[in-house]
């Protein structure tokens, strides 16, 4: 494969032509001023994305990318790495929380391999074959991709979501799926962010203590391999996964397209740094949805001064949060195009507005 | 009217009969043990209220209790006392926050004059007709209501939950409209918990801090008037509104039935509480929905240890913050009765586990 010269689509920033018309339009409806609190600016952000005072949720796919890790090489998860493809399959099957939660709001699920160590048959066709390659290298030990691999994973994210299949779709649920990759996004958000690795590394599936100093030991040995990067595309390269990589491009091919996006826990949100260290204008199109129980997702989220919807403590992956806050968005959508004025339900105003 | 001798309905406790075969269905879910957080003990709770593994949500309702209260005779709020009355039509012509809510999540909204000043004309028939009186009296200067009045209040919303128009409900949304009734649920938290009114009372609609020091005064001097309560029908009655009345009776029906109820925000934790002090089992079906920005909510939830699901930083009432989170209670039903188990789907559980 020869490198490509190093391009990315251009994003536009949300424009605020009509901010002042959508707040009017909200602080018009029959409740006092300010009190939907986080569901108003929800509200106010897709209104302004979609540059209406009506803004729509139309074919909302969520889309998972699983990968799997050469990191699993060392005892860093506990559970074996068979569960990514078995997982795979789980999802094309339904069975999995992310289609029960989809399921209930209408939500298409979507399986892309980004680079699972596996060779499907015949049943999985509906399966959305990415494969870079069977999993990631041992970051221990050597970088994880090379930096074509790497680019190729965020051109891959990039031409997936542009696709004509999505031309219909203005909102998308990124999750995931990659046994290993709490510690490949403790690794990525540790470069990206400079917060040492010991508030970064968590427990992951489920590690008791002691697999979670072993866990740190390990990501900490593999951190010093490189010494602190600051390079997006040579952090993602030397540490991250496939499916990291492919979520980063899906996140700036939706803002490229101006389309909505919610970010899911702690994998989702390093490859939302990894997008925004490319370009930083793909914020404007992200949707927060919840703060994880692993560890170290509190501690990013607070450095970039981000406040999620939701406080559920999940740590499961796969979208679920994401999907768990998709009511919200709709809510918000909803009480901005359906609620009455004041002045159409015949209720008095409050006498500061008045 | 003749006072009744005082009787409440007998309520059971849950029963943990199920309560370890419940656990492990959850904990066989394909996914890393306890991942699904504050989801699983919503199931876990849901299920062993309907004494099952396999719980269900049949035709929720959210009834909304409607009254007005004497106590804005002073400046305590910032919406004039027509708003109840307005806003009551606006419920029943589907414009309100609490209708685009609930029908997005397919909920019937009931709507209850508990105690509304105005008269209704025939354009209102749907209107549950539970009026005690045109609103409470100003609880600066005498108590609110008698404590027959206060009586019949719970009265009232026993008998309406345990009517038959409500035999194939099992989950209950309850809410609230009435101008003025921060003010009397924090007088009525106050004298329950025994925590100061500087730290219960709050904007209320949007008052701003002059306004809240003003509101803060003249419930102090309200304060004074009886000294410390702690009879909670005495507290009832003497700061109580009518629907807060109505809405700790009808907590009690529904726990007397054994049918699971989501809390709203500060006004109807007010009313839970009430409940809660005449029988302390009804916490065992109540589900708390939200953490509302009104000041006093976190200051009483805190006290109890209670942890709502959502924090949106919501203070509209009307049911809303319950039906904002009337979603992840059907999550957490559907996971439980939907996902594929390890075995069921061929995922590989963790080590420690297997």
């Amino acid at each position: 494969m020869s490198m490509s010269p190093f391009s990315l689509p251009k994003i536009s920033p949300v424009t605020h032509v009509l901010r002042d018309k959508i707040r009017e339009k909200i602080d018009t409806k029959t409740k006092p001023l300010g009190s939907l609190g986080a569901l108003e600016s929800v509200a106010q952000q897709i209104a302004e994305i979609q540059n209406t005072t009506s803004p729509s949720l139309r074919n909302p796919k969520l889309i998972l990318f699983a990968a799997d890790h050469g990191i699993t090489e060392e005892p860093v998860s506990l559970y074996p790495k068979d569960v990514t493809w078995q997982m795979v399959f789980n999802f094309l099957h339904g069975g999995a929380c992310a289609n029960v939660f989809a399921k209930h709001s209408g939500i298409e699920v979507e399986v892309v391999d980004a680079g699972v160590d596996h060779d499907w048959d015949k049943s999985t066709i509906q399966l959305l074959q990415k494969k870079i390659r069977k999993g990631t290298s041992n970051f221990l030990k050597t970088p994880a991709m090379t930096k074509e691999e790497a680019y190729l994973s965020l051109q891959n994210g990039i031409h997936l979501i542009m696709d004509d299949r999505y031309k219909d779709t203005n909102v998308f649920l990124f999750g995931e799926m990659g046994i290993g990759n709490t510690s490949s996004a403790s690794m990525v958000l540790s470069h990206l962010t400079g917060i040492p690795l010991s508030k970064l590394v968590g427990k992951g599936t489920g590690l008791n203590p002691k697999g979670k100093e072993t866990k740190l030991e390990i990501l900490e040995r593999a951190y010093l391999r490189t010494g602190k990067l600051n390079d997006p595309l040579e952090i993602l390269s030397e540490f991250g996964g496939f499916e990291i990589g492919m979520m980063a491009g899906a996140m700036l091919g939706a803002a490229s397209n101006q389309k909505v996006f919610l970010v899911d826990g702690f994998i989702t949100t390093a490859a939302f740094f990894v997008a925004y260290h490319l370009n930083p204008l793909v914020k404007d199109y992200a949707i927060f949805s919840h703060v994880s129980d692993e560890e170290g997702h509190i501690i990013v989220l607070d450095h970039f001064q981000i406040r999620p919807l939701l406080k559920l403590n999940l740590r499961l992956g796969e979208g679920s949060g994401a999907l768990a806050a998709y009511p919200l968005i709709e809510l918000s959508v909803k009480f901005l195009n359906e609620m009455a004025s004041f002045a159409d339900a015949g209720v008095s105003d409050s006498e500061t507005k008045s």
